[in-house]
């Protein structure tokens, strides 16, 4: 794991150096401590994903992920070297780790990647599956780190040089391993000396935008503005921002786009001031078996988020009602396009939606066609 | 003056019941304590005015009258019995008042105005000159009231019982004497029980939606909910707003109105949704010399105000940068209509705020005229 800070060149998760442990970046001290952790104990493993230590769903994957082998790897230490006593263990602790967050989808997914691959290794002896283990959650790694890349080669080509680019949330690397998915194109422009000039949104009530936004792009030396959501009308209406880029949580067959709350808003702005808006979206973010943004329930969070949390003291009154949506969807029809690791997918949206879920079937068939040939 | 909080029921300034000093509500305490404060002196109402504990132009603007009128009665029980020596005293005390914010033109306004009171007053006696001091800055309190009540009365005639209004930033009757402008369709409204279901947006950085206007609403039992900016989209999208009123810092000839920053977003998101939007102006904030609001040159503050205010620990790094805007302009193309004192003002503003300007002007020359015959 890269953990050169001072140039911002780390991952949000990886392993550990000697190779047995789980190591993250603990969110939830930024932007005021940088602290790098290092665990191969399932309750602290537990504990990061449940308390948002390590949060966004690819990071929490691939958490999930390395903890399996790391798990694995400590019960062969342990002296766990029968398989099916070995494996019974696992299993538990396995479960203990996926109830972190039941409705962390890749958490699941990732939890139960590992404990197949674990089951088709029996009789290679436990040493042998957890060599496997080990090579799978390098690959769950590898694969996220190379999603992001290609999301964000294909994002480059509709940015220019020097351009302003505004962004809502944190869809950032802190949220992936490396790369982020919005922030994917800026980090390879700025490798390539793009020298974008970076506006993001504070992100109210839970502060993304500024807590770890700002924080990941100033680390990395991209030159970065933190303004109120409230401000970002002002500067588009400047001429400061030519490109909008957000990431998302689902896209729905249509092209409609779940993502934080405010984006919409940002998107409707960006149409009247003739910015192009992309959502940036890995496929596995996207749900063709719901035909619109309709279908996705909005989560309705406590009013002290936006009343009391952060502050010294309480901001508004009891008496005052709140209404605090975490998301909104933004109508397919202010998104200019949706930025994949397969190319950018545009209007309309309905036929090349289709095209895109075509695509990615059969890139799946060829992959297992080159797994069979192995 | 009224300070019967609990039904809401109060003049945010006005005269101590004694009728001898300055009363006020100490708005840097809201919105976790209502403290009514009473004083006749300079210094204490000096800092009421600089720390902001008395804020919004035409708030300001009485609560300097009252003050002239205050500290003139104050001289006159301290033994200044000669007019000379009295004025003299007056004028320097007048001076120090005046300098509490040196850009806030209602306090040079109401200062200079008392202060050519007391020289036309000149040969009635100290008493005399104290008499026609209180007159005048009650007459100046009961003008605010009247502007406000009337604009509001306009204001009522485009909205429809049962609506949701949104509003941004206060424009409320804290920053007035009573009624506020943006709020004082409201505030009517409730007296006629036309219930309507007011959204205020929390108005980042500083926080006025929060503080101050759900605060004034929901102690007044206004049904007022509380969101953050990035969400005023979301409410207007699932038609939970039919009517949007803001207040307005200084508009231009054409209609282009300076309010606090948010408000073009608000405007851009009103228009996309299309729901009416409403500024709330009193003549005396019509700036009928600036052509357009290109004119309007925009104050730029710390970010210190985005990045730690309010907060417990900084809420961004340091190496992030800052943009903090106080102001934007809407453009007069998004803005429905211009709610003052005399009427509506609607689109095509090349030629109705030209008719507005022309009525201040015969109302103005009518007033002046009923003086001369007296």
């Amino acid at each position: 794991m890269k953990t050169d800070f001072k140039n911002g060149d780390y991952d949000t998760v990886g392993f550990s150096e000697d190779g047995r442990r789980l190591a993250y970046i603990d969110q939830t001290l930024l932007p005021n401590e940088v602290r790098f952790v290092e665990t191969d104990d399932l309750n602290e493993m537990r504990q990061a994903i449940y308390l948002l230590k390590v949060r966004g769903a690819p990071a929490i994957g691939v958490a999930a992920a390395i903890g399996v082998y790391v798990l694995a790897n400590k019960l062969m230490y342990m002296g766990y070297h029968e398989e099916d006593m070995f494996l019974q263990a696992l299993q538990m602790q396995a479960e203990v780790l996926a109830s972190a967050r039941p409705t962390a989808v890749n958490l699941k997914w990732a939890v139960n990647r590992m404990m197949n691959r674990a089951q088709t290794c029996v009789g290679l002896g436990v040493d042998g599956i957890v060599d496997e283990l080990k090579r799978e959650a390098t690959l769950i790694r590898d694969q996220d780190i190379e999603v992001c890349r290609k999301l964000g080669e294909n994002g480059l080509e509709v940015l220019e040089k020097g351009q302003g680019i505004l962004t809502h949330c944190n869809a950032g690397r802190l949220a992936t391993v490396r790369y982020g998915t919005a922030t994917s194109p800026i980090y390879l422009g700025q490798e390539r000396g793009y020298d974008f000039k970076v506006y993001a949104d504070e992100t109210r009530p839970l502060l993304q935008g500024a807590r770890l936004t700002s924080f990941e792009l100033a680390s990395a030396g991209v030159d970065v503005t933190l303004i109120c959501d409230d401000m970002a009308a002002s500067v588009m209406k400047q001429g400061k921002v030519q490109t909008v880029i957000t990431g998302c949580d689902r896209v729905a067959l249509n092209g409609d786009a779940a993502n934080k709350i405010g984006t919409l808003g940002v998107a409707v702005m960006a149409k009247h001031f003739g910015i192009p808006f992309y959502i940036a979206a890995p496929t596995s973010s996207i749900d063709f078996s719901i035909p619109s943004g309709d279908s996705i329930v909005i989560e309705e969070r406590d009013g002290d988020e936006i009343k009391n949390m952060w502050y010294e003291k309480p901001m508004a009154p009891e008496a005052a009602k709140t209404y605090n949506p975490a998301f909104d969807v933004t109508d397919a029809d202010l998104i200019t396009g949706i930025i994949t690791e397969y190319g950018i997918v545009r209007p309309p949206y309905r036929q090349t939606m289709r095209e895109l879920r075509d695509t990615i079937k059969r890139e799946k068939e060829k992959a297992n066609e080159m797994r069979g040939h192995e």
